[in-house]
């Protein structure tokens, strides 16, 4: 039986208040695994000599919603067959190390291409230290990922992070592709996704659930609940890049058309606008421009829509759970697809 | 016993000519694997979705030595235990296709950081499609090393190629780090190169012997031997930079002084007219300047010494192999050795 609470005893509120409150009711058990995941996360930076500790250990020190590593934790506990012996912790906080550093490792690289100055309040590595030293610090933080994950000597798990790995870099070069094309169709849209957020989150709970010793039934059943939750995830976020306010995402409204990346919102208004399709987001010449292009796009009311898609995923993703597990062992991974809906209401 | 002949039949000569010598000495079985290695990085890369398809597939097609590879194979054919079923070579040969994608996931980030225009003889990523999309390249090309060498589910393995990966990110960092700085220490130096080309080798050596199903003790002392090997290469690459000529290399002379990389020729002329470390290397104007720079150093006699450390660590490598290997079974390796070395005669 798992060491962290499945959420069984208590039933589940109507309201949640995000991933703190998951950690309340996930016990002492979880609140440790976390802990020894952050430990973890900093000695594996840290150790790794005196140019990769500036950078990788700022990075991952600035910390963020560690929503990856906590969905391995829990996709290990819902099965049931968590470890509790300390070489069983020790490999799922491995797991969960190895996907935050993939995580970490894409976001510098991010950063670097979209030229972004911040990240998490802070100067992006890129901005810090020039681009040089963020290409090299996304790839250490990558191979530093695949050294943690390849002691707990399992194909399955590493085929399951370098198969997400490779999704990211694929999504990345398809957003390219794709970047300034406003005629962009929605299904080339939604395999984005998929790729640059959807697969990490599924190689999460994945992840924990092999680590656990789960089937591979139960482990590709658990990856595709938390593939849903992944591309709601990303839908919402390209809803707020577009909507705002500005207080709360920390960059301006239209960020992503400015960088020529067409999302959702934009699809699905220019199905109910057509003219859209016209506009030269090249020739956008700034956050005035890229604010007012947002007011047409909400004045579609594609927003609510692709809220609503969102939504969708996420009920589809809440309601695959009683075919996977136990009512009782279900709850945990239940809030956090509402805590992903939460963030943005 | 190996498919692969160790070249025990035959004595080895005073002369090899370089690699294609080696080909023909291993024999038929080292041809086909050698083949199976080239038509398996085509699949890899040709498989993995049409943005990759193109930049990937097209950076691996255009060839190289396929040196580390062919490191990979030897060693596994030096234990004398080299596999001689088909899953045993599709072990072996994905163990070269790894070792090969990470060195061109390097390369292609590499080609960026210095803003090559040129590899082998076809232009950069970084040149044909831009900086994003050489990120996004490396990186997948870094996931699918690791994602080849999962299937092999090997732990060690796996922990020698993620080391090595790192180690090369490692040495990016370290060479950023010591930019233009003229006073960059010998053993600095000599550290930077073991992170961005000998870890490589080592790990080329190591994966074949653990492949091959060789001891630990084994397959670190063969990763050693290739150590040295990758140390003098990486050694006689740096002299060539100074000394040319241009027909050979492709590139102008200093083009590393020029990027304000310091190594062992300039590190030497110090040593023999100290004034040199006083030059400001960001005030190089051009390729003029940095070719009068290499005459420089080049009349020190600095070129002369360092080709003989390089051969001082060739020697040592070749002369460790009887202490590991039965002599005939080292003569392939041991050839290596030679065409590391004959390529800057």
């Amino acid at each position: 039986m798992s060491a962290v609470s499945s959420g069984a005893a208590s039933t589940p509120a109507g309201g949640v208040d995000g991933l703190d409150a998951i950690m309340r009711r996930g016990g002492a058990a979880l609140r440790r695994l976390m802990a020894r995941t952050e430990e973890h996360l900093e000695r594996v930076t840290a150790q790794a000599g005196t140019p990769l500790a500036v950078h990788a250990n700022a990075m991952v020190a600035a910390g963020g919603k560690r929503l990856r590593p906590l969905l391995v934790l829990l996709a290990a506990a819902s099965t049931g067959e968590a470890p509790d012996t300390a070489e069983g912790e020790e490999r799922l906080v491995r797991a969960a190390v190895a996907v935050e550093l993939v995580h970490s490792a894409t976001l510098v690289h991010d950063d670097l291409i979209d030229g972004a100055p911040l990240r998490r309040g802070s100067p992006t590595v890129a901005a810090a230290a020039g681009r040089k030293t963020a290409i090299a610090t996304g790839d250490l933080l990558f191979s530093r990922a695949f050294a943690q994950l390849a002691l707990n000597e399992d194909g399955a798990q590493l085929e399951a992070l370098s198969q997400a790995s490779s999704a990211l870099a694929e999504g990345e070069l398809l957003q390219r592709e794709d970047a300034y094309a406003t005629h962009v169709p929605l299904d080339r849209y939604l395999r984005r996704c998929e790729l640059k957020t959807a697969a990490l989150f599924d190689a999460a709970c994945r992840l924990g659930a092999l680590t656990a010793g789960a089937s591979a039934a139960l482990a590709d059943a658990l990856g595709a609940f938390a593939r849903r939750i992944g591309l709601a995830f990303q839908m919402l976020d390209d809803v707020l890049d577009v909507s705002g306010p500005v207080e709360r995402t920390g960059k301006s409204r239209g960020t992503d058309l400015l960088d020529g990346t067409v999302t959702l919102p934009f699809i699905l208004a220019r199905a109910r606008e057509p003219e859209l399709a016209a506009v030269e987001l090249r020739s956008l010449s700034g956050a005035r421009e890229a604010e007012a292009l947002c007011e047409r796009i909400a004045a579609t009311g594609a927003l609510d829509e692709a809220r609503e898609c969102a939504l969708t995923v996420v009920a589809e993703a809440k309601a695959s759970l009683p075919g996977i597990l136990p009512a009782g062992r279900s709850v945990l991974l239940g809030l956090v697809a509402d805590a992903v809906v939460e963030r943005y209401r």
